[in-house]
């Protein structure tokens, strides 16, 4: 198969998710864009963030003939999906439906906790995807993450310490509210970068689900590609037809997009989309 | 004196610039923009934001008359105020030379230290405005303190932690540079609402100088208001005509915005500058 498929964010987070849909397609042609001169999106409006979205879709669409577009960033599916979908041709992928599925497969006690940034938690989308699969969820804006991330501090005694701060404010949520959760939703993009962390902080018993691989699991069903079979996500996708596009900054892209791919992303290409 | 002054910065931290010149020009009218839609600036590149900024000027100038105009964001002052200046034919004036004004009367050795976006840091138009003043100037990138600010936490044990190790880094660059800072200029208009801390965890025998103040100054002289006399900045300025204008969110602007204003901002005003 040789299909392109379309990948989208705000910024570079969104690498994540298409470093799990690579291990899974290999054989597909990827077209990365990362909307960075707009990043980010997390602290935004519905309107403004719809708008920029449903430009960036258009972009891969329609000069890269995409014909499979996964949204890799929570908070343009949050807020925009039904505009993305509207706006262009073909079948639109976001994260937070993908993430709320692990959520319901990995709970017992149908209690999640979900983790994300301003405008996602305040779009209450996790909260009504969990709730359209039987689960309870309770949504935490975590917005010093992703700066912390971007600022390398992966293991740092301050993002520890942050991490730790969020944690003990949605686990007194919780028991507030008289819930028991057993599952953490990663709900950003650029926090699969910090799950070892995470997982190290979180209280016992919780599981963590990173909407980067439940996406890709998906994606790779709908366009029929390989499965999630662990052993065949170890094969070798360097070969992989990889395209990225920054609407900013294309040198800052290439230098800390291989954090979030875990290859070096090679030349990226910057295009304007008239913001 | 009734004339408009244009007043603009990407996001709200310019509002703090704004605070002090009401109390300087009590009589004028201000347009403040915020950019909120694009923000932030500090991680953008040069010719992204000249952009942004242009059409910011212009609308100031073009849609509300302003007939001087204030850079109240030193990111758009290092990186565009020669761009900005000839995109709109009345007066501008950025924060940098006003805070390397200020950095040169206040310091003895000569040299002085500059905290400011990574944007700002990377024009090295602190360590330019200084030279031309005989200064010798290090500056630091400080990207989390304005995620810090936004987030609220002004007093909160992580942003001391945070500040601590910036201010550790500078200072053990400073020393294997040989220089002897005795001056730290707040070169992002976000900092001065960290002020008391980061006077307080400064070395010993640092001034700490706010180019908010110094910006202010130089306008007041520019357009002939009240002199910096502090008994006149005392004066009630709750009648001074203030238009606020955003271009996203002006729930979230009106609700932050008092912050940095030091009063409430009134009504927001949404606009779209085609971004």
């Amino acid at each position: 198969m040789t299909s392109t498929i379309g990948v989208f964010d705000s910024g570079f987070g969104g690498l994540t998710v298409l470093r799990a849909l690579v291990q899974r397609l290999p054989q597909a042609r990827f077209a990365f864009l990362g909307d960075t001169a707009r990043l980010p999106y997390g602290s935004k409006s519905r309107r403004t963030i719809a708008r920029y979205a449903m430009q960036s879709a258009q972009f891969l669409v329609q000069e890269q003939q995409a014909e499979f577009l996964v949204i890799a960033c929570n908070t343009a599916s949050a807020l925009a999906l039904d505009a993305i979908q509207e706006a262009v041709p073909v079948p639109v992928l976001g994260v937070i439906q993908p993430g709320a599925q692990s959520a319901r497969a990995a709970s017992h006690s149908g209690d999640v906790l979900v983790i994300a940034t301003d405008a996602t938690v305040h779009s209450h989308a996790y909260a009504a995807a969990c709730q359209a699969l039987n689960l309870r969820a309770l949504e935490k804006a975590c917005p010093l993450l992703v700066p912390l991330v971007e600022e390398g501090w992966i293991n740092h005694p301050v993002t520890e310490q942050v991490i730790r701060v969020y944690l003990d404010e949605v686990t007194a949520d919780a028991t507030a509210q008289g819930l028991s959760p057993d599952t953490l939703v990663l709900g950003c993009t650029h926090y699969p970068l910090l799950r070892p962390l995470i997982e190290h902080l979180a209280p016992a018993g919780i599981s963590v689900i990173d909407s980067a691989e439940s996406t890709a699991d998906t994606a790779a069903q709908l366009v029929g590609g390989k499965s999630a079979d662990p052993d065949q996500l170890t094969a070798s996708t360097t070969d992989t037809e990889i395209h990225c596009f920054a609407t900013d900054s294309v040198e800052k892209f290439e230098r800390l997009g291989s954090r979030f791919l875990g290859r070096p992303v090679g030349k990226v290409e910057l295009i304007d989309l008239g913001g």
